[in-house]
Formats: C-alpha cells, structure tokens, sequence
C-alpha cells in the first residue's frame, strides 16, 4: 500500500470527537529565548498524555468485524499500550498487552485499567516482542505495530494537518523520531497544506537510528537516555521510505539539551513533557542557526515520565543554574570549626541541605577531616559569594561542579 | 463604592483580548479518582502563570491620565508583582514593585524584565509594605492593592463568568482565598449567571485569616505552608463583605493534601500548579463529602512554584506511595555482611541510592553499627517485599516511614 495524503485526510474526519482536539500555541517566553517564533503542540493533553492514541484509534477503526471480534495485541511498555489499550476498551474489541517482566508496575496498573490483558514477558523489548509475535500466532489476535503501518502512520498525520489549519504561517516543524510514524505522518499532513513546509526529524543521540538510515551512517545504537520514547533501533520501512522523501534532515540531540527542554517547558510553560516530548525543543536549543527568525512547530508528543526522574531532572537543573552549591572543605581539628562555617553560610543565606564528614579515608593529615557541604542558594552570583566567602575565610575550600 | 455584577461584565468587556482565554477542562482521572465531576480552569496558563493579571490590567484601565503619567507602586514577592510590572509596561505605564531584600533572584529578574523598578526594602512583607507606602507618598505613585480595591476584585472576577459560560453545568465552584479578592471578584461573576450556584473558599489551615471572619474564630496565622499565594493574614475589608454575603464555607486544608493535590495535578494533568493554585484540588480530597456527585469548578489560579519545592514535593509523594524505601539495619561486624544485603536487594529489583553508617553514636553494641539505606522500589508492594526479604534474612530491621 502506498501512503497518501488523502490517507491523512480520511483518518482525520474519522477520528474527529474521539481524540482531545489539542491546541498549538505561541510560547513568547520560549520564542524570546529561541529567538524564533516558537509553537508548541499540546499532545501531551491527550487523556492518555501521549499521540498514541491516534494511530492506535485510526488503525483499530480499519479492522474488520471478525479481527475484532478476536482481538488485538500489542507489546509496549509505554504511550502505544496505553493508546491501543483505552481505544480498543472504548470500541469493545479485547486487547492483549505483552510488557517486559520489570516494567514499572505504574504503567502495567494503567494499561490493565483499560480492561486490557496484560502479559509480563521477557526481560527485555526484544524478548516480550517475540512473545508477542508468539502469543498472535497461537491465538489469532492482530498484531497493532507501533509505528510501521499505514493507518498508524495516517493517524499520527492528523496532528499535522491540525497545526496547520491553526497556525498558517508555520515554515518549519520539529519532530522526534522513534521508528518513524510520527514525522511520516505530520509530513504528509503538513506538507498536504503547505508543500513547501520544512520538516525537521530529531533523535537522542544515543539512538540515532533515522539518523543513519538518512545519513547512510552506522552509528551505534544503546545507553540509558531520558528519551525512552524514541529510544528505537530499527527504524519502519515504510516510515524509512517516507523520511527519506520528505524530510529535511534529522538532528541528534544529547542528554543535556533533552534535560534542560524538560526544565524550560516545566518552568515556562508549567506543562509536563516527557524525554521524547522535550527533544524538538532541545533541537532547538542546541541547533539554534537553523530555526533563527522562523515560525517553527514543535510537538510535545508526550508528558509520561517518571515523577521520580522529573524531580532529579529539575533538581540537576538548579545545580547547573548554581543554585544548588557543592562545596568540599578541610576541616580544622578544634571545637567550634563546623559551628563557624556553617553559621558563616546561614548568615549568608545560604541553606545547607547535606552534610558529610570523612576521617577515616582522606588523603589528608590525621588531624583534618574532609567536610562536604550541599548549600540550596538563590542563584549562581549567590552560590559564588557564598564561595568567596569561605575562601576569604581561609578555609581549604574546592568546588564540585555538576556535569 | 458598592460592587456589583455590572462591575464585573464591564472588566469583561474591557480586558478581553489582553488576557489569555484560558480553558475549563473536565479532568475524567481526577472525576474518578474525586467520585465528582471536576472541570479545571488554567488560569495557570495565563502569561505570568497566574490570574492576577486580570485585576491588575483592569484596575491600570481605570487609573487617570494623571495617574498614569505619574505612574504606579506595588508590593509584592509574587504574582501580584508579576501581573502588575507585565501590564504596566504593555501600557507604558512607569511601575515600581517593591520587594523584600530576601525575595529569590528569579521572582526579581522576572519582575524587572517587564520595565518595572525593582526596589529591594525591609526583611519582611509587612516591612516592605511600609517602604512601598512611604515611596507612594514622596513620588505620588498611586498604589495597586493586590486583593481590597473594587477593580481588582471585577477583573479576577472574569474568571467566574468565564467558567459559566464554558460550563454552564456547573454546581459548585472551590477557590483559594489569600486576602479574597480571587473569590469575592467569582462569586460576583459566577452568581451572575447562575445565582443558586455554591462558592466555597480554602485557605492553607496555617493561614485562616478569611476563615476566621466566617467563623467568628481567633485561630493563630502562621508558618511555612506551602500555599505561599494565600499566606494572607489580613483579609480585606471589601472582601470581607463579599465573603460573608455570598460564600458557602470557607475551608481549611492541611499541608499533605496540598502536596498530594500538586503531585496530582503533575502527574495525571500534567499540569504545574503551584501550592495555593492546587489548594482547591485538595479541599476535594480532604473534604470528598461535601462535592461527591456534583460538577465541581476548581481554579488552577497559579502554576509559579520553585522547581526544587517541587521536585521535593514529587520525591515526597513517592515516599509516600512506598516507591522509596527507607531502612535501618544492624549490621553485623564481618566481611561481606554489606555486600551480602546489597547483593539481596539489587537482585530483588531495589535500586539503592543512598548508604550512611553509623559506628560511633550508637545504642548498639561496640560491634555493630547502624546502617541507613533508601532504596528507590517500583511500587508500595515491591517496597513491602523487599522489606520482608531483609526480615526473612535474619536481620534486625526497622522502617522509616514518611510523615
């Protein structure tokens, strides 16, 4: 099957009224900062946080009665269970959901809420996937593939079709990778409107997968980003051909920019993006030549990370802001010395929310000790005052500095 | 003066356009969850993320040419600050925002990139208060009160009519009170449209200023809640009248629902509210009997919370929820004894992320010594097992628990 526009089209009047119509918004803050006139598209208000749900729907309304009747499987540790599983709930058709045995029990619990069945098997994606290919073969269901299938691909496409009716002017959009369904699918919509509409893919530099397939690269694939989401290393093939055609170029963007987006878009626009979510904007911010003066479209394709993971996030952030001062200290052997210092710090304002304190195994005099201190500050010219201050005290003093 | 709803459909008319049309938006998660129908009004989404820049720009709009000329002061660490210096310079109007000498450097750059003259006075509001005061007088400023002035409580005021009009099912509305301008200016709003519609008001239980009037009640004002927004301990006079005419109750809410209600609204809406813009959320929670069944309006009225108070609150909320698990253990004084427990718990799936000991003070035998570990878990029963395995092991164990 060849994938068009009209395609698009189709599936957009289909899934109309069972799909939160998200808005794309102007961010003056974060144009300001980007010096680009900078639209976000909400798809992490979707009622499952994610633009799964697209896809999932518009490929699930193409079955036919007696797939349905049998059921649909799917494996997913993430937005694409949750997608197929609300969606399948809603049309009454009985889904199957295969996860790695150590997914979170947070995402099991809401996948099985949708009345889904789900399978923990396998230790890895790789493992749970070939249970899945295993479990549709011995029980007839259809297999719902994340991303390479003409209606995944047709669905996700609506969300293009929509920036562009609500924002004309936009001449560039930036879109995560993961297999491809999402960038394939805005293209054709996008382009649909505006052929002449740039489209820009990005990926996690830890799994540049559309990278090489684009670039005729072999860059390695693996590590632990924060980009779960797009965290993919074989690309579709029928996504590959769409990139291929129609996409400007992919950008690889590394851990730093993805976490500094989450923080921007958290502080700035008090919304939840995960990893993935945040990488347009981490694109942005790391290749700001490219998007300087545009009107440029991001997708905040999903809001699903860990609340444990967004704390360290934001909290990593602040260290590299210097509002969170780390400081090692050689102790004098006398009554009072701690006293001193850490009035000397309280006094300055500084808060000190650690401290450690290490004799026995220091490569200094038996009569020393080395003290560490984590002092919260108001912002990095406080952080450095606070630091002047214990040198001007005559204190050995060396800073830690966040990666 | 005497306000009236013509007050307040006439900042309607005046400001529509300058403000952000923000959305009510029914959460189904926070529906189920609340046994209620629950419509969130973002009023977090507003430019300066609060509503405060309603009354600000309507009470500007009515100021004289003298006046404006002359320019404005106001006082203020918050969003009052914010909606005033914002508003102000899109009119070109000089303002002057005095804050505390203590008031965070990002609540001060942000006040001052919008052309507002920042003046830094006095360790305390009440202190600040009396500089802004004495400012007004020598320069002929005319001050912007944040809450007791009729235009300021009109143009929060919008917020109610906009809630009806979105959602003319409404039956109940829950909104925070600081010093009642936000709820007085609603309740004009709201009962304009729907006159039998009940108001109830939430003050943070360390702050109740405006319950205290309702109450005829003395409690003590105070301490370092959460909800800094309605950290209020004079209520307005205006307000006050309002209050007593047309509110339902005023309700108190603890500081633990307060921070389960941000965690909510963070990881089902994902959405950033900060304390008192989550304050109504938690009233539901605390008090599920008054609202079960009905359609209930909550005010999402702010979203600027300090990114590290909130990625506490989220790590608190975890704590809470059993994913971090927090241990003390008497070791036993052989090799291998800690890597014989560690060992246990990593192969049980429990990542640890923090190790103390402690030999010197201890009420244990010289031999031994205490060991901490907090352990991050998947979920409440995952921590449950992990903690039984230590037991099974014939260790000497005891839980910490979160508060």
């Amino acid at each position: 099957m060849s994938l068009t526009e009209k395609d698009v089209l189709a599936a957009a009047e289909a899934i109309e009224g069972e799909i939160v119509r998200t808005p794309t918004i102007e961010s003056k803050t974060l144009s300001q900062i980007c010096d680009a006139k900078i639209y976000l598209k909400f798809e992490n208000q979707q009622f499952t946080a994610s633009f799964k749900e697209r896809g999932a729907l518009w490929k699930l309304r193409n079955l036919s009665e007696e797939e349905k009747k049998r059921g649909v499987i799917a494996m997913s540790r993430g937005n694409h269970a949750q997608g197929v599983a609300y969606h399948a709930q809603r049309q009454g058709i009985p889904a199957t959901i295969v996860m790695p045995v150590n997914t979170p029990t947070i995402k099991v619990s809401h996948t099985a809420k949708f009345g889904a069945q789900v399978m923990l098997e396998g230790e890895t994606l790789v493992e749970a996937g070939a249970k899945a290919d295993a479990v549709a073969a011995d029980e007839n269901l259809t297999k719902i593939h994340p991303y390479d299938d003409p209606y995944i691909i047709a669905g996700q496409g609506t969300i293009g079709l929509e920036m562009l009716k609500d924002v004309p002017e936009l001449d560039v959009l930036v879109v995560p990778i993961g297999g491809g369904g999402l960038i394939s699918g805005i293209a054709l919509g996008a382009q649909h409107l505006k052929p002449d509409i740039d489209v820009y893919g990005v990926q996690a530099d830890m799994f540049p997968s559309m990278y090489n397939v684009f670039h005729g690269e072999q860059r390695a694939c693996g590590g632990p980003t924060i980009a779960e989401g797009i965290a993919v290393s074989s690309p579709g093939k029928l996504t590959q051909e769409i990139v291929n055609q129609r996409i400007k170029d992919v950008l690889l963007v590394d851990e730093k920019h993805i976490e500094h987006a989450i923080a921007l878009l958290l502080n700035v626009e008090k919304t939840v993006a995960e990893g993935a979510g945040a990488a347009g904007l981490a694109a942005i911010l790391q290749y700001p030549d490219i998007f300087k003066g545009r009107n440029v479209g991001i997708v905040l394709c999903g809001g699903n990370i860990d609340s444990r993971l967004l704390a360290y996030v934001l909290l990593r952030e602040l260290s590299r802001e210097g509002r969170i001062l780390t400081v090692r200290i050689e102790s004098q052997d006398r009554p009072g010395f701690l006293g001193q210092i850490t009035t000397a710090i309280g006094k300055a304002g500084g808060n000190i929310i650690d401290v450690s304190h290490n004799r026995l195994v220091t490569d200094l005099p038996a009569k020393t000790a080395d003290i560490g201190l984590t002092i919260e500050t108001r912002d990095a010219a406080h952080a450095d005052g606070i630091f002047d201050l214990l040198q001007q005290n005559g204190l050995k003093v060396k800073r830690v500095v966040q990666g």
